[in-house]
């Protein structure tokens, strides 16, 4: 924006400030949507009837007239609204009959006189509007006036500021959007236009932190433009912007800490049954390879290593001390460690925010602020790294080694990310707990995860995000390389939220995190079963080329339900061309169905599913398959599952690198063919139809937002 | 309605019929509609431009104007519409002018006139219809109009005829539901009114066959009453009932398929691998007590059983004969089981409909109708029911007895149901395969499974229904007694339907299969696993007796995921009052949280969860327990869970029977642990918060529709 429109912004804001009002009056607002480019109806500012009537004649009939106040908020409550007044006279009338109604309203009300309006309406009737949220900063919204936005909360968010194309993106992502386009025989909306006028709002936002709030509506669109016929803006403090570490520096530490030449352990203990105790058990035994320090002011030796009575005595750098000590002795340990320059501090201790002690958690911040030092938790089980054979935790050692890295808020779950993995043989590069995330959270471990080879998906259980956009900086870096997970909890808990607009009442937290998570190209799981299945399969997964996906199934019945399955994942069954067609029927008996889902029917030796499997991998146009098993005596479990992982390694082989999930109905011995696939790439699931389909869904999601489908 | 509103009614069609006409015109419309009650604007037809004018003046300015043409359904494509006419003149006016565009429009088309019509307007713009649906029959629809129905498809449909108070019901089952109550200022509707309205269409629909469609769009619905500001309504052939059995009749042959004094094998076979040999095995290692006929021609004696040549020869009354020959020779062998009054034939073998041989299938239900033989498939697995010991099947047998009787239409997913059934357990009392359906359905064993001590509930899959109404009836005495959970597949298959209205466009097979199922009082599972998931834990379940469900967590993090949860699965978090809250209070530490969730806090032993659960179900304002584990030494998996069996045991004693699910978060242990608490009665799961609440939600959706809860 140049330079004057933001100067003519500022004087307004620095007036009401400097007035100690928190919303705008009307004029006031409309003179920044101005000088933003925002078009606003004709209209002015009357203190008489008699200019008022004059104004109008300018304007030209019919016009609003509304009360301007600086203490009347609900205008249309304070009957200081009238609509669609038609000539010379009656406006006289109502400039008159608005000031008697706002009087007795609020006697104590200051009245700066009356605005008259154009009337502006017809074509669609829309909201705009921006907010500041506790977890993203500035957001702006945009919904379909009306019933849509207030009673179906048809709305959709970004952060501010959007680009043009994110703006037109916004358009199409209310459930309503074919309205727009003139569904129903309406005039269709000028969608660039319309466009612009939310960009315009998401950069004024930007440009003036201090405003907390804007509320366009309704805003009339029609094809020849946008025009924002009311206009509330309500001003406040600036958030404090969170502070951010430059990403090499983030990135040194990390690496310190995810591979560490040395570890100390605080408090480590001999005696059985003490975290300080399965500490040093878990990094001894799960083979890490660098030193250990045990630290233990009255044991000499702890499990057969030199232990030191501070970490201050320990004779060589030590990358990173695990806390295993009780709440009140870690300020001053945590000096000791500062001082000795380790890179991370691994805060097992509780006892801190999670019970009340927000004094004795900030503490600790300071400690670790002020000598350089990262820390994880506190109120955590602690990490695993596998690629360092590292296990600094007090919960049971894992060393499945693989390529996705989850990362947990809670200790709950993070033992059920522990089980799953371990029952499922799930291998992982590594688990955190973030805990109470005084220090480090999701963005520092994204960062690290970036750039970390040894990990190809990420999946992050989350509860809140100290830093939004952190958060959403980092992950969009991420997700252009591999696929970021995310379970987002406290999805139904909407915050009751004080909000002096249309807009601010509309932003509950879920809706937000949703719409912002999506844009930065988060695959969001549903529940719990679902981030883990994600962060089993996805890695293990191709990324897929294109839309066109195939089912083959053995039962008819499976096909119906794993189509339904597709349309609910946001799939696209491939329109099968003919000459595919024909080739597919080729293999089938005349009754099996081609088309798509390809049924080959039940009865069928395994050639057959061999023969359309191949083929369906082999053609360049189809780019994902969804199989259907059906158990039988011709082909069973095991032959099918050592048949499609042949196949599909052959093919890859020739280059046919494709997406194959797979959907099993049968006895128990599926459970065994479905492992059997999982562990040969494809991802195979016994007594569901949904589950594959999903996780497919999932993995297209990424694929989506990484920019890999044409 | 009064006979003289039916004979109005009769005259107004059979003159249409006589004429071959299936569009009504609108003033036949609306006769139509005012011998039923449903108010419509003030009108007349004038056939001249002086006599519109004059009916004008009577009616009152503003008025419509509309062309009056059998040939033109499409009025306002036509030029043949004028809206808010509002003088004489104009009226005049008006008459010529769409009168020439209808004449230009086709210049064939017959024109009875201009209908000069009230303007109506203002209040609510509802939709109200009706269809005949190919499954369901006679179907009632109600929306609001505009956008809400036409781009979001916000409408709702029920089996005609309604009552009053399911007409109320159907205002609130629309999303937009809110807004007829009067949401953002708007005036309320008269919902009685409206309900009246719609009840009347839908006895309209019920008493006249004939009438395909009706549409009323838009009616308009405000503070005074609802008028319907346009009719439409198409006729044809009336749908054919299909034939149903009395109940005593299907129960009487039923009871003697699934627990029959005698089973005929009819190709019976000693060669391994075959169908026949199957069957054999099954029924005599499955341990059936009654008799068994092999029947095959060629050998005297088969697994030590004396077999015959025909059924014909048995020297004993036959109850069911499965049929394992192929499908060319089951017509005759059919003949004869039916001469022999056999109460069921089992039709293992395919190659009928399926495999497009119709005729072959129409021939053997004939042959069945005529002998009073119930045939079950053909091309299916066959049947089993566990409290006869019956495995009448070529599938693997299984014999784990319990109270859940599971059908499906494919024989994929019934296969998927015994090895699901296999690897949980789970406790059947029938599988059953219905194939092609060609006779027995779902309403012929939900008539048998109603009144069958044996199932506590059943689970069906299934792709279509043959006598829609038939089901809705028979689910409806059965779910009163036990829960009816169905898998229905081809749900987002929309059915390309010819429509000549605008409820008939909307009536998409699935949102009339979704409204009317829910009416019925069904489960409605959204995939193969929630319905296996459903079968096997909703009979273990006690049923609640009211909505406050209470969280009980030993980990936060799981907390916040069963809370949303519970949203997502429409279940009430018990808002706890303050004398319970202090109670459960004194349990945890002070740093828990109380409220719901109830968090007992991470470290806790034992007696905090025993403590909190036995309050949980002793206090009679609690009427469900949704319980979080979190792994710990302190309270390690089996302990959690023989302790929480124990609990639910003593204070199911003392007369406190609630449902219990819980969700276990923890390395591999607690998968033993939720099978025990799964054996003891408490449905628990590990590595997920979603699933437990997911049942409890269909658990409740049952015990709503049952109308078990205050």
């Amino acid at each position: 924006m140049e330079q004057g429109a933001r100067g003519a912004v500022r004087d307004v804001l620095d007036k009401a400030l400097a007035e100690g009002r928190t919303a705008l009056t009307a004029p006031e607002g409309r003179g920044i949507c101005q000088a933003y480019g925002i078009a606003t109806p004709g209209e002015g500012l009357a203190t008489s009837a008699g200019q008022s009537a004059e104004l109008a004649a300018e304007i030209g009939f019919p016009v609003v007239l509304k009360i301007v106040s600086p203490d009347i908020l609900h205008k249309t409550d304070a009957g200081g609204v009238l609509v669609g007044v038609k000539t010379a006279e009656e406006v006289r009338e109502g400039f008159d009959e608005i000031l008697a109604n706002a009087r007795a309203y609020d006697p104590d009300a200051r009245i700066d006189g009356v605005q008259v309006q154009q009337l502006v309406g017809g074509g669609h009737e829309v909201i705009v509007g921006a907010v500041t949220d506790p977890t993203f900063g500035k957001v702006v919204a945009f919904g379909l006036g009306g019933v849509l936005v207030e009673v179906l909360k048809d709305v959709t968010f970004r952060l501010a500021p959007v680009s043009g194309d994110e703006a037109l993106g916004m358009l199409d992502d209310i459930k309503a959007a074919e309205v727009l386009r003139g569904a129903r025989g309406a005039e269709p909306a000028d969608r660039k236009a319309l466009a612009e006028l939310i960009e315009r709002v998401s950069r004024l936002v930007t440009d003036f932190p201090e405003i907390a709030e804007v509320d366009l509506n309704p805003v009339f669109a029609d094809a020849r433009g946008a025009v924002a016929a009311d206009v509330r803006i309500i001003i406040g403090e600036p958030a404090r912007e969170p502070d951010r570490l430059p990403r090499e520096e983030i990135l040194r530490q990390m690496t310190r800490i995810f591979k560490p030449r040395s570890v100390a352990v605080i408090g480590a203990s001999a005696e059985d049954g003490k975290i300080g105790n399965s500490v040093m058990r878990n990094l001894i035994n799960g083979g890490y390879q660098g030193r250990i320090f045990p630290i233990n002011p009255k044991a000499p030796e702890i499990m057969g290593l030199p232990a030191y009575q501070s970490i201050s005595d320990v004779p060589h750098d030590v990358d990173v001390a695990v806390f295993a000590i009780p709440a009140k002795f870690v300020p001053a340990a945590l000096e000791d460690a500062g001082r000795k320059g380790v890179a991370g501090a691994i805060m097992i201790p509780s006892g801190f925010a999670e019970t009340g002690n927000v004094e004795g958690q900030q503490e600790i911040v300071e400690i670790a602020r002020r000598h350089g030092v990262r820390m994880l938790g506190p109120n955590i089980y602690g990490y695993y790294y596998t690629p360092e054979n590292l296990c600094a935790t007090f919960c049971t050692p894992y060393d499945v080694k693989g390529s996705v890295a989850l990362t947990s808020q809670s200790g709950g779950i993070g033992m059920a990310i522990l089980g799953f993995s371990r029952t499922t043989k799930m291998g992982v590069s590594a688990i955190v707990g973030v805990g109470n995330k005084a220090d480090v959270d999701e963005d520092d471990l994204l960062t690290f995860f970036e750039q970390d080879d040894n990990t190809k998906a990420v999946a992050m259980h989350l509860e809140d995000l100290k830093d939004g956009r952190g958060f959403v900086d980092a992950a969009r870096r991420v997700v252009k390389e591999k696929p970021v997970i995310v379970l987002k909890a406290g999805r139904t808990a909407m915050g009751a939220r004080a909000a002096g607009s249309h807009t601010g009442a509309l932003a509950g937290d879920d809706k937000v995190y949703d719409d912002i998570l999506r844009q930065a190209g988060v695959v969001r799981a549903p529940g719990l079963n679902d981030m883990l299945e994600y962060a089993r399969a996805l890695p293990i997964l191709p990324a897929p080329k294109g839309e066109n996906v195939v089912i083959i199934t053995g039962a008819g019945g499976s096909g119906v339900l794993l189509s339904d399955a597709c349309v609910d994942a946001g799939l696209t069954l491939m329109d099968i061309p003919p000459d595919l067609d024909e080739a597919f029927r080729a293999f089938i008996p005349p009754f099996g169905a081609a088309g798509n889902p390809v049924d080959i029917t039940g009865g069928e030796p395994p050639s057959t599913y061999q023969n359309t499997v191949r083929l369906g991998l082999a053609d360049d146009r189809i780019h994902a398959l969804v199989l259907g098993y059906w158990h039988t005596i011709v082909t069973p479990p095991m032959v099918f599952a050592e048949l499609i992982a042949r196949v599909v390694a052959e093919e890859r082989e020739k280059g046919n690198v494709k997406p194959v999930v797979a959907s099993l109905a049968g006895d128990t011995e599926v459970e065994e063919a479905s492992e059997y696939l999982f562990e040969h790439g494809v991802v195979a699931y016994p007594y569901t139809t949904e589950k594959p389909v999903a996780v497919l869904g999932a993995k297209y999601r990424w694929a989506r937002a990484a920019g890999l489908l044409s």
